[in-house]
Order: structure tokens, then sequence, then C-alpha cells
């Protein structure tokens, strides 16, 4: 066991951790969830890259001598190769805006920069506030820390969205010339290709792709040098630049500062911004696997247009029920989302000069970020890319709607269209049928104007009407 | 014109208006909505009912002169009679914790009272602060009179729930043997009447019901006499006790203290669960619809299983097409109870001695309670009340459920009921028509065992099945 | 290795593993979260009662031989002595509304069982579907097991809000002397003491208390016995009644059966109610953090009325700071609460004859009860009960108060109260001052009327106040 | 009375007014709010643009007679001139996708055109689905018209914000030179300018500014010609290039096609996105606002840093008090705009081929988005342009506070800062007296280090810094 001192006194910790007496307070005070600073994915080694940063832009004014930052720099560099869990404990619901997370990690680098200079842990050469905390404050650190954290997170989730999009295209390619009702209001309404509904979806999720490198980019203006309030005091000379310059060096991406640093510390928006992003590409998801748990339902009873691919049994009672599971997984997560997103814009009202839900609006950003990334290609292998279009079933349904009426509309007149589908209903006809009976066409153009799948591109039916049109405009 | 004063200066205001200087200003501070304090039903007049109460207990503790009293009481008699929407002017969204609300109903009712002893306005005689707010804070009338107003709202939507649990009575009955298919992850399961499923929405309906009255009675304590901060100072001996008299006295409701007048004034968790009970009615109106238009789909490629009653063309391109309109309009009042609900949450959260967010909760609150009041009827007449059963669609596609399999599960077991239901999947045929070519039962028997409409009742099945297991023991 | 089969084909699993080859297949479905059902309390060993429950049910009334009971109510006790985390492996958000979780145990009961039986795994003599969830589906076994779970977890909440409750009558007691302003729209108004400001928490917490255990006793009442929806299909004569007998034997508390079993498994609006009291909960906690940490700002410059107990140095930049880092944890808890409401409020929509969104609500719902159930007890050791007054401040603020013109108001009119007030302001000077000044009264007289202590309590004022006015109307 | 006729049959309308049928049953089928389409700002007007386009259009493919276009063009401009409230009667919750609201448009300027025609109502040279419909379905106009509606609005909200900006600019130039304390988790912290303050608000602005005028551009593509379901059917040739053409020359604004017209019917999320650039608007309202609050809470015993203008009496019971009631109501917008984000997020889920809860979404958009435009001008005028700061206690408090600890961590170390903050605080002193008392500074170094105006500026500091530590190294 080692002692350490704080402001409010000493406490033993065990000398083989490398955490110190900060870290451990935080811990007692803050244990309500399990989930601590570590279980979020770069997060961590966010905070230790400004660590790093730091020092060597210290060292570089000339604020810090060459043997300390040294050590620092190999310290992180350490925690970076190796990263242990026992060494970030910091539940993820703390308050004091991040000190804890920061203080963590000020002395986890500290004992093990001591460690490196002089075998021992402790804060004589390198102190985790004087040194590895300079010319920063918990609040420019663990902002920027977030949004380097969120980058990482939306990367992922880029790649996920490619997968995805390029499941999409295949399908809609396969199913170009599966002609089917398209419905609106629940009801049966005009013809459309199974193809240009994936279209839809496959177009959605290309604008959500441009919508989350647009938030990652967002992530790149940091409010580092802010220090505790927007002032930069606290900083030496030179720091600000240097700072952003070796962060860039040292992590091969270009942060850049933000331009008004009190509104850096101030405000929280962004994660509002980014929150409503991730809350989008849920929505998406959530509309691709609710439709396809519509057009899957049946198999005899439902819409059956497409089959799903089979999983795992539907039923504990039912044999040979078949449910549209993993749609159902991807449906809850919007749900979870949509939650999230609820706690997060809540947690963006701050008040003066600095927002201190960040903690909360990091575990609930990256919870509905990682969600996504892991939940969307599991949607695309075992659901997407294995769909069966039932073509038989979706041609009969579209050749018996009553919404073909709206050929006669376009070729004739709304009235007249109108009181055929009024006849089809009543007598369970279909609109061709009525339309032959009626005389208003032969069988053989009854069976040309009223091909769904013509009705579906304009290019065929306005090549076809255009003939037909003369041809009336001739009587 | 007519000159008032306050302790900010003087204003001109119109003689024949009733308001004076304080509701001139907060008109001037606050119009951003166009929607005021007299748009929310029964509102301004529980506000009067109190003033006039408070006039009648200071009287009765000699607080307050005879002809005061009375001059006060006849004032608030004409506004109850005949209120005049351009006396309320006030717009709901109003800072301050309600003072312009209160302010404006003291200054109406001073100035009447006035006239009514003087034959002129002024607070020469009656003054809006020391005679008509005696007693008073707006911080205790304000919360009190939202209760009141919001138990009258509450009592018109239980005649809205009682008016939907009729119709879904009658509805249960008339579809007592209508068999159809169950559907569990939108999928083809056990049989059900479609008697049983209204039975459900009817007994929600009946659950909501009594959660209504439930909050209609939370309604009944009132922080009146707390005044400003919860201490009752600025009360005469006695008044307590006889606002509440006297409240009940004219209104007939058993109105009566908080307990705790404190926590009254400090917290307004009350609204959240108002709004929880109304949300929840609105979710369970959502159900309904939305399951009446999932089951209405079609025409022809849909469910398919009811038709709804058209109330209106569909489209005004599609001819023919009708739309579940009243349905798709009780879903979207359930959206927007929704966003109230998040609204009044976060309006719940005050901070210190009061919760100054009423007018905001009270807006929400009536807001979502008037339209669930307004949309049930409308739902019922318009669309329940003329529903009509597909009966033979729905039974056709339950006899021809693979979920009947279920039956083979309990008489023999899951195993033997998975392979037939495989094997009728594979070959297009249904359970009936397997069971009866594997031999497991003769036709007839196949007959009485897969009746869909036996396996809806335990009574039916029970006796059935105990008949046949006996006999299979028997092997 | 052992084989296991399933409708789709054949799987390999290690043999010390219970779980089969439904378990697996969804383990490779579901998993995007890294939360299993093991990590929510109670929930697999509520399954397991169930199963343990329908197993004596089914022996009881002649369904289930005698040694296949035995054998799954040994496998069941074993379970429930010692959960293995490595056998309860369904990631917390799965489709199929619950199938996978109820197979799961199933299967680890179904394969415990044929090994104390047989001394090796499989199904031959008990199957997870023919015995093990005899008379059940997933569709009622579910839904009984969240409400059994959420019922045990709410009953840690009460132990919670009663350690609350406690904290804060001592803390009512200790402050009730202390006299300080209120305020209200965060404005000096009248005076108030910290202990009634306390007991105001206090009957919150007695109320949220109340709610929950309403809350509780919504959870006795199971949809147990409905089978798939809710026609009883599968079960055996008499298995209604027995299941609900053993169940209450073994587990020793009264559940009982849903009246409308349709209902049950159609909606599920009770999770929403629920929801809304552990909203409310986190709303009265994030009450008291918010005021704590508005009260004890300084501590020079802020409200300074109370000191909190330091728990950890403040900041990793500014030396001796010390912030409210516990009641900013309970703040942030709120958050999640709030965002799990939604959450939960979107996953009760379901359609047609069963929620399917089981997972999800029950997820969010256990840990909005559980963070508050950690949190709760941790504001109170580490802050409330540390918590200082500080009474001078508090006394000087309130005497200094502009409010105490109130005093004048009551005891002369509005209108010189206002003047005074106004006087006061401008001359920066005392409500007594002016008042001695203005020879309203003496200087002993403004004393004694304008004493803050006094105004907070009826019986004070009222006694002074009589004796003053009977003075007033003598002159 | 005239006779009108639809599909379900005929019924009388008072001859003077314009709509007609399908308007008259969607009257009585929706009539739940009392708000109307009429309500919402340049809706209706958006649709008879598109309806006027479209008839020029037509008319120059060839599709429709010129008499015809030249009726719809005048009647069209009639509407547009002089709207006429009783003429657009249509609930705002209105189901069917919008199917009322696009007939009632339809069926106005058929009865006006050919009244134009002929002289009197009816449909007979002009009929509202084949004519004023042509090329058209409700599923591309109202969603287009949806947009430009929104468009406009936005373009208010612009103009808004833009004055906020201005307001703000005044007031950091008046402020620029008063410093006051930082606070951080509302506890003391470093100096800052309460024009620096006051540059994070306008800058929070500025970027406000930007994100609106950026969904302002999303708004400018249209589904228009995507007719029912996306396919295009019912459109002439030439129709789609010649309808985006004429609707820009007649509104002067670059409307343009959406790429995916399936993407473009199926899926509302643009509608999130605005509402989400709505809701940070609304929280950086709220944060202004909110902070107004606390910085001028007193006037005695609170923050007291400014004093916000007076504009109403405060209390009906406490003389002289003065609340924050215009950013009181600014907050309260933002709680409704929250509210409305969650309706609209709700309302943003559809399925299949068509979003149909667009009236939902557009009311609650165009409400967010007119409550914002309304409010912040009243917020600047009646509040913010007449800010005074109370320049003496703000400089005070910063002299006193402890966070001055920090310069001295700054030029020595965190320890010995730490060491000094404590004696302080248990002393009662300033820090510039402790360090002075223990020897670290002369009287007039403490002056010149302990300055807060000098912390607050780079510039100011690190040339007064680097002197002193050149000295210490100097040591």
């Amino acid at each position: 066991m080692r002692i350490e001192n704080d402001a409010l006194g000493k406490r033993e910790i065990k000398n083989e951790l490398y955490y110190g007496i900060q870290t451990l307070r935080a811990k007692e005070n803050f244990s309500v969830s399990g989930k601590t600073i570590f279980d979020i994915p770069y997060f961590v080694e966010s905070i230790v890259q400004i660590k790093k940063a730091a020092a060597l832009a210290n060292h570089q004014i000339g604020a810090l001598d060459n043997s300390v930052c040294k050590a620092i720099c190999q310290a992180a560099d350490d925690v970076l190769t190796q990263p242990d869990r026992q060494d970030f404990i910091i539940d993820i619901y703390h308050g004091g805006g991040g000190t804890s997370a920061n203080m963590n990690v000020n002395e986890v680098l500290a004992n093990r920069a001591n460690e490196i200079l002089t075998g021992s842990k402790g804060y004589d050469n390198v102190h985790p506030n004087t040194h590895v905390n300079m010319g920063q404050s918990t609040n420019d650190v663990i902002p920027a820390a977030m949004k380097m954290a969120v980058y990482h997170s939306l990367f992922q989730l880029c790649q996920a969205l490619q997968h995805c999009i390029t499941s999409l295209e295949k399908k809609e390619a396969e199913f170009n010339e599966i002609v089917k009702l398209g419905r609106t209001c629940f009801q049966d309404a005009l013809p459309i290709t199974l193809g240009q509904q994936f279209s839809g979806y496959r177009n959605a999720f290309v604008r959500m792709l441009k919508d989350v490198q647009q938030a990652q980019l967002l992530c790149l203006e940091l409010p580092l040098s802010a220090t505790a309030v927007g002032t930069e005091f606290g900083t030496f000379p030179g720091y600000k630049e240097w700072v952003y310059r070796t962060l860039e060096e040292t992590t091969s991406i270009q942060w850049r500062a933000e331009k008004n640093l009190f509104d850096g510390l101030q405000n929280a928006d962004l994660w509002l911004k980014i929150s409503a992003t991730l809350k989008a590409v849920a929505l998406n998801l959530h509309k691709l696997a609710g439709d396809l748990r519509l057009m899957s339902s049946g198999p005899r009873a439902g819409l059956g247009e497409i089959t799903l691919p089979a999983v795992q049994p539907g039923s504990s009672i039912m044999p040979g029920k078949v449910n549209p599971v993993v749609p159902e997984m991807a449906m809850q997560v919007y749900f979870r989302v949509l939650g999230n997103d609820v706690a997060i814009s809540r947690a963006c009202e701050g008040e003066l000069d600095l927002n201190v839900w960040e903690s909360l609006i990091l575990n609930c950003t990256t919870e509905s970020c990682n969600l996504l990334t892991s939940c969307i290609p599991l949607l695309m292998e075992k659901c997407v890319d294995g769909i069966i279009a039932n073509k038989e079933k979706c041609l009969t349904d579209a050749e018996q709607s009553l919404a073909l009426s709206t050929v006669i509309a376009t070729l004739f007149d709304y009235q007249t269209a109108s009181r055929l589908a009024k006849q089809a209903e009543a007598e369970s006809k279909t609109i061709k049928q009525v339309v032959i009976e009626n005389k208003l066409m032969s069988k053989s153009e009854a069976e040309t104007y009223l091909d769904p799948l013509m009705m579906t591109s304009p290019h065929r039916f306005n090549q076809l009407f255009s003939k037909k049109r003369s041809t009336k405009d001739g009587h």
C-alpha cells in the first residue's frame, strides 16, 4: 500500500494500482451504474492523446522539462498500447463535469511517469496537476476528448452504413422487375417495383452516410486551451498553437480550435445535432426493418410479398412459426436511440460558463452510435442479403388492385375511373374486367394499358400513352 | 380612456375594458402564441371561483367589509355568467409563474366591483391586490385554479371514454363468433375471435377510465392558503378553513388542502402523473386505431379482415381508394399527446420554492385532454360503430394457417407438429391436409380438432381434448 | 461437443454448456449490446420460477409425469441456487417478443433435467417445448416474468426511498429554526425556514414511496395461462388455477391472473405507468439535488445558504474548488430515466395480439429503477446527511430582503408597501429602516413585525398580527 | 344551396362557399382541434402556387386547354391575393396523408375557375381532380407544399436570429471590461468578463443562424411529379421539367426535384433534422434566458451581477418584487419546442410507400418555428437590450474568489496554491491577503498578479507572467 494526499486528506492505495487518491474518492462517490469511462470506446485513449500532445507542446514552449515530458509521453504510450481496465474506474455517471475522469488519467500518467523516472510510483517528479495537466483544465480536456472519441465512433458507423448501402444496392438490382402494389395509408395504391422501393431505402442511407460524415467533421473543432472558463488562463505563451500542432502529428487527424472558446465551453448543442443525426439513422433503420416485417407478414394471411431468411424458430408453442427477429432487434435499437436523444437533449441544457453533463452525453451518444454500428451489419447479413421476393404473389396483388383505375383517370377522366372502380369493387372484379365489359378498351388494349409493370416507369407509360392520347384526341 | 398606475408608472386604458395596467403590460410582454388564458377551458372560471370563495372567507373572518365582499362576489358572478374574451388576454406563454393571469382576474374583478359600488371603474373601493387578492398569492391561486380546471376537463374525458367503452362492447358482442387469425410479430399465429380481440380493447379502455377518474381525484387537493412560499403568511386567522368551506359550497365539489403546502408549491410532479395517464389513454387509442388500419388493409392485397365505413374518398389521383382517415386522425392525436408529455415533464422541473412553469403545463395538459375528448367520440361514430367484419376472409385465413400445428403439439408433441408444419409449408397445403395424409387423424377427426373456432375457447377445447387425450393415453 | 436439432437444422454445442441450439442461434442473431438477460436482476430467476410452477401444476392435473416434473423442479432449483452467467446469453436486444429468452431457459432446464434423469444432456426424457414449456407460450411467460422481476426491483427502490425519507426527516428537524429567504422566479421572496423547505422534499419522497408501492401492486397481475394469443389454447384443464397456486407457494407472493388475458397480451401500457412513476421519483431526486447545488453555490459569490460535504477536490486547475459532484451524479441519473421513459413509451406501442418489444421495455425499466436504487443512498450518505446550514448568511439575507414589505401590505395596504419597497431599493436600505424612517412603526415594533422567523409560522404571525390589527382598527 | 357529388354520394353546400363536397366531409370527420390548414402560415398559399404552376406546365405540354389553364391561374391568383379563412377549413389533425387539404384547394380553385368561365360554381368546365390536380397526387403536392411553407417560416426565423445577434453584439461591446466570476458546477471559478460571456451567446446564435439557413436549403428539394408512389404515373411527358420551371418563375425561388422520388415519399427524416435545428435554437435561447435569470437573481440575496429591465410588477402579494418574466416566457417556448420535437420524431416514422403524418409534422414544425420567431425579438427588446451590469458587485465577487489561487498554481505549483486556498477559506480571507501574509508576493505584486481583469486576457497575463516566470527561474 502507498499513501496519497489531496486537499481533503490522505488515503491508502494498493501499490500495484496506477490511479491515485482522487480516482479512489470518485469511485466511492459515483458507483451507480457499473459502467466506467473505460467502457466508452476511444475515450480514455483520447484523453491520453491530449495529455501527450500537451506535454510535447509545453516542452516545446519551454514550460516543461525534457525529462518530465519524455516520461509523460512514455507513460501515455504505455496506456495507448495496453490500456488496463483496472486503471480507469470512474463510473460513467460522475458529477463535476468530468474532473474525475481527467484526474484519473492525470494520476495514472503521473504515477507511471514517476515510476519510469524513479522506479516507484508517486508524484515527486511528475505531478498530476502541475505537470500532466499543465496548461489544461478538465473543462477543455474533457469536451475535447469527447469529440475525439465520438469522431472515431462515427467513423465506424460510416463503415456500417457503407455495408448497408452495398447490400441494398444488390437487392435493388435483383428486384428491378418485380412489380408489386404500392401502399399508402396502408391501402392498395399504384404499382411500384420492389427494386424502386429498395432504391428509396438505399437513397435514404446514402443521405444518412453523408450526414454522419458531416457530423464527424463537427467533431474536429476542439475547445483545447480554453482552460477553465474560456479565457485560456493557465496556459503559457505559444501553448495553444503547439498543442494543436502536436495533436495533429500524433494522431494524424486535423483537429483545430473552436473559434469562440467561451461558446465552446458554455454550449453543448453540438451533441444535440449529432444525436439528431444518429436518431435519423436509427429512424431509417426502423423504417427499413418495419417495412420488411410488414412485407414478409404471413406466411399465409399477410402481405407475403417477400420471405425473410429463417434464422431461428419463432415460437415456443407454435411449431413452424418464423418471426422477423432480426428486424425486430433493429427496431428496438431505434427505440433506445430515441430515448438517448431525449436524455442527450436534456443534458445539453447547461448553465453559465460550462455544461457539466458531459459524461451522460458521452455515454448516451456512444451507446446510440455503437448500437447502430453493431446492428446494421447484422441486419444486412442475417436478413436483407437473404430476402426472397415472392414474385407471383406480388404480381397478382398488383393486377387485382382497384388502384389500376388511375389509368382510366389518366386516359379518360376521374369520374369515369371512379365509376369503374366502384363497379369493380361491388362485383369483385378486376379493373381490367370492368374496362372490357364497359367497352372502354378491347381485351388486348386492356392488357397493354393495365399492365402494372408498365405503370412503374415514365419511359414506358409515356411512350404508350402518347399514342393512346393522340388516338383519343382524334375522336 | 382611463389612467391606471402600478409600481412602474402609469398607462392609459380604454375605459370600456375591465382589465388594468398589469394586464396591459403583460399583453405587451408575452404575445407570442395568440392563445390566451381565456382559451383554456375552466381556467379563468376557476380563478374567479377562488376569488369569490376568498372574499366570502375573508368577510366571514372579519378581514373584508361586507360591501366589498358583496361587490367582489357580484363581479365574480358576472364573469362566471358571461365571460368576455376581451377581458382575459394574457398569452398562455407568460413568465412569472402566473402572476399576470392572477392579476388579470384581480384587475377585472376590482374594476367591475368598483363599478358596481360607484358606477365607475377604478380601484378606490376595491383594490386588485389589497381586496381581491386578500389572503392569496399567485403562487397558491394559480396551481389551485389549474387543478380545478383540469378536474373538469378530465371529467369530460371520462364521458368520452364511457362512450368508447359502450361502442366497443357492442362490437365485442357482434364479433363474438367471428374467428380469425391472431398475429404475433406480425406473423400468423393461433386463432382468436374478433370479439375476443375487441374485448381486449374494451378492457383497456375500462382500465383507462379508472385511471382518469383516479387522476381526477388527485386534482381535489389544492395549495390554497399557502400564499407565496407555503408559510401561509398574508392570510388572516381562520382563512384557510373558511376558504375551502366556501369553495366547496359555491362549486359543490369537495376540494381540500394539500397536507404539506411547501411540497405543494415546490413540486409539480402531479402533472407528470396526469400527463402519463393521458399518454396511456392516447396510447390505447393509437393501438386501437392502428389495429383497425392494419386489419382493414387492402381492400384486396392486405389483411382485409374488416371493412371500415367509407367517410370520404381517399385519393385525389386514385379513384376508388378509401383510406382509414379517422383512425389516422386519432393516431396523430397520440403523437401530439406524446410530445406534450415531454414538454410537461420538462416543465415539471422547477427550482427552490415554486415551480413557475405552470402556464406551459396547463396549456399542454388541457390540450392533450381536450384533443382526446374530441377525438374519441369521432373515432367511435365515424369508424368503430360502422365496422363490418369480413367473416369469410377471416375464417379462410384461420383455416389455412400453419399455426394450427399447435394442436398437434398439444395432442402429440412439439417435434411431430414441427415436422408437419414444415411439410405443409413446403407443399403449400393446410395443416389439416397433411394431418390426414400422415394419418394422424381421420378426416372427420381433423375437422373437429382443427376447427379454429374451437381453439378460441378453453371450454370448447378442454372438453374435446380431454376425450382425445384419454383415447391417446389408451394407445 | 453434442449435436442439437431444431426446425432449421442441426448445430454443434460444447457439451459442458446447458443452453441449446435455439439459444446458440439467438446469440448469433442478436449480439449488439453486450448486455444479456442475465444482467437484468431477477429476470432469469423469474422465468425459472414460472417453469417450476408450471411443471408442478401440470403434474398436479395429470399432464406431466412425476419423474419429469421432479427433474424439471430440481433443474430449476439448481439454477435458482447457483445461476451461471454462461448459461443465459441472449442479448437484451432480441426480436421475436422474448422467444429466445424463454427458449434459453427451456433449453437449460431441459438439458439439466435430462442430465439429472439420465446422466447426460439432451432432450429425450425432458423436451424444452413439450415438457418445460408445457401449457405455456413465450407470450405469457415473458410478460409474466418481467412483472415478477420488476416487482422485486421496485421493492429495492422502496427501501432506498425509505432511507431517503429518514435522512430528510433528520435534516428537517435539524434545520427547523434556520430562517432564510424563499425564492420564486429565482428572486428574493418571503422568508421560510430551511426545515420547512426540507419538509417539502421529505413529503415529496413520502408520496413517491406510496406511488412506487402502488406500482409494485400492478406487477402482481400476470398473464400466465394466456399462452400465445390469450385464448389459453395449449393449456390443460385446471392448469390456470394450479399454476398461480404453485407459483404463490414457491415464491410466497400473491400473484394472480389478469382479468382479460387478451388485453394482457395486447397492451403494454402498464410499463408506461411504471416508467412514469420512476420518472417522478427521478424528477424529485433531481429537484432535491438541483436545489442543493443552488443553495450551496459560492462559496463566496453564490447563494451560500448551505455547505455540502466536500467529497473530492473539484478542479484540476483551480485549487480549493469543491463541486457538488454527488448531486450532479443524481441529476444525470434523472436525465437517463427521462430518456428511458421515452424509449419505454415508444416500445409500449405494439400492434394486434401481442406487444413484442418487451426486452427493450424490461431493459430500460430495470435500468431506471436500479440507477435510482443505487443513487439515492449515495446522495444521502455522501451529501444530504452532511449538509451544514450557514445560519448567519441565511438570516442576513432574509432580513435584507425587500420582500419583507409584504408585512406592510398585510398590516396596511399594497400601495403603501409598494412605495416603501421602492424607496428601500432606491436608497439601498432595508425595509425595516424605511418603515422606521417613515414612522409607520417604532424601532421596537419594526423589530417585532419584521422578524423573518415570525413570518414563517401562522401560529406566530397570527397571534402577533391580531394584536396589531385591533390596534390599527382602533385608529 | 348547390349539390355536389363524389364517389360516396351527394351533399348540399351553401352556394356562396367555394369549397366542395370532399372538404365538407373532411370537416365533419376531423374537427378535433379548431386549428385549420388556414392557420399554418404559407401552407395554403404554397398548395395554390403548385396548382398554378401545374396548370401552366400542363398547358405548356399540351395536356390542358388554354381556357382552363387561364381560369385555374386566375382562381389561384384570387386566393393568393385575398385568401379567405372560410374557404380552407380542414382541421390540422386530418388523416389520409393530406388528401383533404389537397382536395380542399382543388375544390376551391375548380369552383372559382368555373365561376370565372361560366358565371357559376360547379365542376363542368374545370374539375378538381381531372384538371386542377392534373399530373399531381396528394402524395407529392402536400410534402412539396410543406417544404415551401416551412422555407418561408424559416426565413422569418433567420431575421429574428439576425436581430438577436445584433442585440448581443451591442451588449458584448458594452460589457467588454466588466470583470466577474466565471462559474462552473455553479461554484465560483476563474474571472471572465461579462463581454466574453456575451460573446459566447452571440457566437452560438451566429452558429444557429447558419444552421437555420442550411435547413432552409433542405426545403428547396421537392417531390413534385412523384405522384402517388414515386413512379410519376399520371404525369404527362414533359410535366416534370415544366412544373419546376413554372414554379420557379412564379415564386422566384429555385425549387428543384429530389433525386430519388421513392425516398422522397417514403421518408420524412428531413423533418426530424429541421426540428432538431429548431430545438437547438430553442436550447440556446433557453440557455441565454436561464443565464439572465440566474445572473439577475436577487436583487439582494442572489448573484446580482446584472439587472434586467422591469417590465411589470412581479407579485400579487410581495410589493417591490420584479421577476424575469420575459426570459421565463422564452424558457417555456423551449419546453414546447422540446415536446414538438418528440411529436415530430414520432410522426417521421412511417411505413411502406408514404409517410402520412404530414399534417402533424407541419403543425408542430411551424408552431415551433413561429413561436421562436415571435419570442426572440421580444426577449431582445423587453429584456436583453435593457440589461444593466452591476459592475461593482461583479468586481467584488471576482476579487474575493478562492479561484484566484489558480494564479499561484500557475506561477508556483498546484500544492502551494491548494494550501493557500484552504487557508483563505478557513480564515475567511481573500487569496490576495494570504499570499501577502505568506510572503509569496509583496502587496504591489499581489495587486498586479491577482487582478481579475488581467486574468481574462491571454494578451495581458502572458505579458505579465513571462516577466514573473523569468524572475522565478532566476531564483
